[in-house]
């Protein structure tokens, strides 16, 4: 399949289940991978899940605007970076964001994401 | 060396010769090296050099806002994440642009650019 095909469906997902079931996102990171949310380091499945689903705020809602990839290495990873717009329920202006996203993949055929770094543009 | 203080120290270097002598960035890829620069992918360090010192712009200076930094797997690599503002000459405003690197031990005991994704942040 084609690498740029694959970085696309894999960022529609996650931020489809970020918006919709953000708990759900627990399946995406293994024991090992990292995320880094607005500079703080958060490592492993289960506290990046309780990372993410402890955020201030309900409902969201994210619009992609650009998905770039590049393939890692030998392994089989890719480098997935995204830039695009978050809106949070009751906002009035859209919060934009950069996101990069390192993606190995799975016995089963899949990926799973090893790091995630996450910023938001501030004006 | 920590980590952080090595991304810092690579970002730092980075820039620099870029606002200085861009066509010296040339040293810090190799011939697998990938750049997507706004989109377009341009692989191999003569490459990618050609591409930096033909943006149609001469004199610019980069003001980095923050840098994140994880490793990317068991060959020792380091994927850095960095925000900031992109000041061309003659132009009033600052861009602000996000880039990721994904850098590789050279067995120097230094590191190479093996990824590089570049995207201005429009407003």
């Amino acid at each position: 399949m084609d690498p740029d095909a694959v970085a696309k469906a894999f960022v529609e997902h996650y931020y489809r289940t970020f918006d919709s079931n953000r708990a759900a996102l627990v399946s995406l990171y293994q024991d090992g991978s990292m995320l880094t949310f607005e500079g703080g380091k958060i490592q492993g499945a289960q506290a990046i899940a309780a990372k993410l689903t402890s955020l201030p705020f309900e409902q969201c809602l994210h619009a992609v605007s650009t998905v770039d990839c590049q393939p890692s290495g030998p392994q089989g990873g890719m480098l997935v970076f995204v830039s695009g717009q978050l809106r949070l329920a009751g906002e009035e202006h859209a919060l934009k964001f950069s996101q990069m996203f390192h993606l190995m993949p799975t016995p089963q055929g899949s990926f799973y994401v090893q790091n995630d770094i996450f910023r938001l543009n501030y004006a």
